[in-house]
């Protein structure tokens, strides 16, 4: 018998996220590992009048396709892909997999030009509505060092909530970002000053992200000055950078470097105009998500955490930079952080000023 | 470790049948069933210098999709969906599955409503590099009555074959049809005659299906009479009708019974306007696939057999009708059965005259 929390899922992603409609069409992509969840999601989507399509996005096809492939071959996307991307109503991804390193013996030089090659792909959610979603399997159960069972009621537990009551109470942070120009962030080996003048910050309720729970702008991205250091590893199809440190200048990374991964965070830095850019700050809020997973969907969303993604913006919180790559990483905040709104005490000792 | 023989059959499907080039944009339709054959296309296409997108067509989708929509939702597949398949190069759809009662439980009526929306992506394939060849699994081997492994030996060896060889093998059958007027079946309970004048018969040698062997054409859609009895069953979205007996005048299906499965057979026949007309005649000519296995790609090349399509035909050899259907129905031949050419015996007593 099917989890029936699995169902439960499909509704909310349906429903609450993506606001399915009669005649939307639905375009999935997810690989065989989240079958369980595609039915139901076809179910749903059937239910409420829509027609879809769903794209595998098994990753031993890609490492088939990407191994034997030339450079060439790989720097574009096919232009019927990105048509149909256009099409969709709603974009749904659907992040499930049997091996997070699928993609380790890929030359570190094709990912990244399939990566830039993809932009033309990411482009097309602007505007749309589409969610990042999770079915639990039990690699990533692996990858969060629990058990399968564990796992799935830590995964459905932060899906499975009252959404509209929690997006308010994330929104006294969004409003007082929203009347802030510097963002002061101080911690362990960082201090960083970054400008959000104008911006929109926005709270992540489960609109695009599922399970979700943070509050994100795009800063300035010519103001950001000084040096943060991300606790927590990056990974990055399939890869790691532990221990990273980004340095900035009038908005550029001019240093980096990291305990571990330093070459792969320095190709990614590399990609394009963007890369160097800072394209987000978010504010992790969900207490419900407590422990580190190796999943950036759910830890970017930790409670008592900060991260910050080089590369592409968020145009609807008026951010404008442009880039194939948004790579979020990681500060844990736990220790000694502080976030100053205009020189305003407002997180410290593990609390926000009003709790 | 993958059965080399996967290996060999993409590179047979990618190069022989499909011809994949450079800049290709080939769509593959198969579901997780064919997982590691859809691993050896990906590399196949990659080292083509072509590129892909794969579609989940899990039917536990479509069970799941059809059951919950209603029948507004049914009765038209989403343009962007007819947009995808207009646009690929190269159309490769992977029969593989774990279970061929899948739709036992989908209404017929909505089946039907699906099958008619569906005709929009059939146009698609007219004019286009297109193949349907087979993945073996467990559930295809029970309906064949046979181990997996004897299975993926018979479907291998069917497929692993010099297609050039016998291809000019059954050109002999194809001129001679090319030249031929009227054709006429005899056999039990059979006594049916069709024009072909002036019709351009087609030997199957792997582009279209794989595996393949049979001559085929579609008759002057208003020269059919008389009557035709399939002794084999016809296996249709899971279902079963046998010993159909179809009674043609002007071409048309006048009358139309089954031993099992009659009420399946006069829906699909009711489908659309084009749908009691036929659109093929088949001569099997395969020794290699030497049993009845439930599958109508291998079932219809099967040797020593005929088979007659009810719907849509095949512009290339100059058929004309058009329909949402195209349901190929088999005839064995063995046991008395005779084709004659415009008159003259061509086969009887299972052989052609020129074995």
């Amino acid at each position: 018998m099917t989890d029936p929390r699995i169902t439960e899922h499909a509704k909310v992603i349906v429903g609450h996220s993506c606001k399915v409609k009669r005649g939307d069409f639905v375009l999935i992509n997810a690989s065989h590992d989240a079958h369980e969840f595609v039915v139901a999601l076809a179910s749903e989507i059937g239910r409420a009048g829509a027609r879809y399509l769903v794209l595998d996005g098994d990753r031993q096809f890609d490492r088939a396709y990407m191994r034997a492939a030339d450079h060439e071959t790989l720097s574009a996307t096919a232009p019927q892909v990105v048509e149909l991307f256009r099409g969709a109503d709603v974009l749904l991804l659907v992040q499930s997999h049997s091996n997070a390193m699928e993609m380790a013996d890929v030359p570190p030089e094709k990912l990244q030009l399939a990566t830039r090659a993809g932009a033309a792909i990411g482009e097309m959610m602007e505007g749309k509505r589409w969610n990042v979603t999770v079915h639990p399997t039990g690699a990533m159960a692996q990858d969060a060092k629990m058990s399968y069972e564990a796992y799935c009621d830590f995964v459905y537990s932060a899906i499975l909530r009252d959404w509209p009551k929690f997006a308010a109470e994330m929104g006294v942070l969004a409003e007082r970002l929203a009347k802030t120009k510097n963002v002061r962030v101080v911690g362990k080996n960082t201090d960083i000053t970054l400008s959000v003048e104008g911006r929109r910050p926005k709270v992540s309720a489960g609109d695009h992200n599922m399970p979700s729970g943070e509050v994100f702008v795009s800063p300035v991205d010519t103001h950001v000055e000084g040096q943060v250091y991300f606790d927590l590893p990056v990974i990055y199809q399939g890869r790691e950078i532990r221990g990273a440190t980004l340095t900035f200048r009038k908005g550029l990374v001019v240093e980096s470097d990291a305990e571990d991964g330093a070459e792969l965070l320095n190709a990614m830095l590399d990609v394009d105009e963007g890369s160097r850019k800072l394209g987000e700050l978010g504010i992790g809020m969900n207490r419900g998500i407590d422990r580190f997973t190796r999943n950036i969907l759910l830890d970017e969303k930790m409670g008592d955490t900060i991260h910050m993604a080089v590369g592409r913006a968020y145009p609807e919180t008026g951010g404008t930079n442009k880039s194939a790559i948004h790579i979020d990483m990681i500060k844990s905040m736990k220790e000694g952080g502080t976030i100053y709104l205009d020189g305003v005490p407002t997180y410290e000792k593990g609390k926000f000023v009003w709790e």
